[in-house]
């Protein structure tokens, strides 16, 4: 098994917004950076603004067999036929790696499918934007940001230790370690919940005025709610049962403080408040 | 009725993130300001600082009664409590405004208490930030942001004037005019409830761990959770029966994206998150 070196060759599946920051990154460090991607204009815009040293939309044999470490960023179904297709080409000792948002449905499936001496360590980098798209790429997003590996009983420590040597060689300040399922209760709350709150709220007012009464409260709120409707409804049921549970807690939550506001229970709200930043001290990004 | 001129004696009446913004935009563009607010310790650091020209604790009757324009940047309940107790010192053909973030239980209540001659206009800065006190001020949160103007039948053309220019001097990008009744609606929507969403969400789970996996949604979704109890809670009680309703409209959303899930109906989870985006993309900021 290799270490994350530049004598590596390092293959993007999937040219998007988080493959084509990744590939920005490592190129810029001077990784040597090839893809596959499906539209020949991201080749073009990736080749014309350097964010890889080649890239094709084939799915060229050679170029798999060759490749050390291979990173798939592309939306779970796609990536699990990908494997169920192609994935006899790559070469034994290949550690293949991943952005997937999801992992219980996705993580022991692909390990199963692999031949022995490929290696899938999952992770996922808890960095994007409310845009897709490689042009809408940047190294910037993982500075600061969190990075979860997600092992099964099934990884090596050599594995382990690479995936997260490669969360570090792209920026991200804290790298930590999850079970796939506990990475998806925790994303259940922290990353799907907040898309479904995000979304609900613009979806709960017809009104076409609001913008001119605005304030930056409600836009940071709503900034995910400029959301891949193909994406992450997949994501949503993909993980559907843990995502249904943090929605009751958090149902529970705000139906608790709406009871306080019809019983004019000022002390309960403030309780909940203080609560609220309390907590929320905690969250701060650390640059 | 005066202009917004250089002129002018304004005086400011609570020194907390507001007054103080607001302070610091006139003083530096000029205009002389001067304050009245009830900790010598903020007293102390506006003069040190340079935010006001001259700051006191006490309720100064000659400076009150030499004031042209005075801005209240109090509670509600202390702004009327004020009113009540030194609004007779006040003089004819002075110009008061306000902050206050609700406004049906505050501006006729407000201008019945003035003597004849002395104009209230209710105006609504949309800007803050999540933190308090004149030391946390900044005049760089106006910019870009909306300002509302909100008149009763009583008022002027030439106060209303008045309240836009300043909200103009203050960098506001969108200056509008709504009823206290529409104010409280709209303020119910886009603000209070957005406040009401975040704390419910930090009080929706208590692992200790989240913030090593969280994303920047989490964090812009509940940068408003660090919240002033003591202010929001009287603010939901003062907008009650507005903050209800729309709590409901957003559940009922809500519930609606719950029951997609529940059921796998990806189509309709996809045509919220459709018109979520659609509508989301009004809110962006105009610098």
């Amino acid at each position: 098994m290799k270490k994350l070196d530049k004598t590596l060759n390092i293959l993007i599946i999937g040219l998007g917004l988080l493959g084509g920051s990744y590939a920005m990154s490592l190129k810029k460090q001077g990784y040597k950076v090839s893809a596959i991607t499906k539209d020949q204009s991201t080749v073009d815009y990736a080749l014309k603004n350097g964010i890889v040293d080649y890239a094709t939309t084939d799915v060229d044999e050679t170029l798999i067999k060759n490749s050390n470490l291979i990173i798939f960023a592309l939306y779970p179904h796609i990536f699990k036929e990908w494997i169920k297709q192609y994935g006899n080409i790559i070469s034994e000792d290949t550690v293949i790696t991943d952005v997937t948002g999801v992992k219980g449905t996705v993580v022991y499936e692909i390990q199963s499918l692999l031949k022995n001496g490929v290696e899938f360590i999952s992770a996922h980098p808890m960095a994007g934007r409310e845009a897709s798209g490689v042009e809408n790429s940047s190294d910037e997003v993982f500075k600061g940001a969190n990075y979860i590996v997600v092992p099964t009983e099934k990884n090596t420590e050599n594995a382990k230790q690479l995936c997260r040597d490669l969360g570090y060689t792209l920026g991200f300040a804290d790298i930590s370690e999850l079970t796939p399922q506990k990475h998806d209760e925790m994303i259940a709350f922290l990353s799907q919940l907040t898309h479904c709150i995000a979304v609900s709220l613009m979806c709960a007012s017809d009104d076409p005025d609001l913008e001119h009464y605005t304030g930056d409260s409600f836009r940071d709120l709503t900034r995910i709610a400029n959301i891949n409707d193909e994406m992450w409804s997949e994501l949503f049921l993909a993980n559907k049962t843990a995502l249904l549970k943090e929605m009751d807690s958090y149902r529970t939550a705000f139906n608790k403080l709406y009871n306080c506001i019809v019983t004019n229970d000022r002390d309960g709200m403030r309780e909940m408040m203080k609560l609220s930043t309390a907590r929320r001290k905690r969250f701060e990004k650390r640059i």
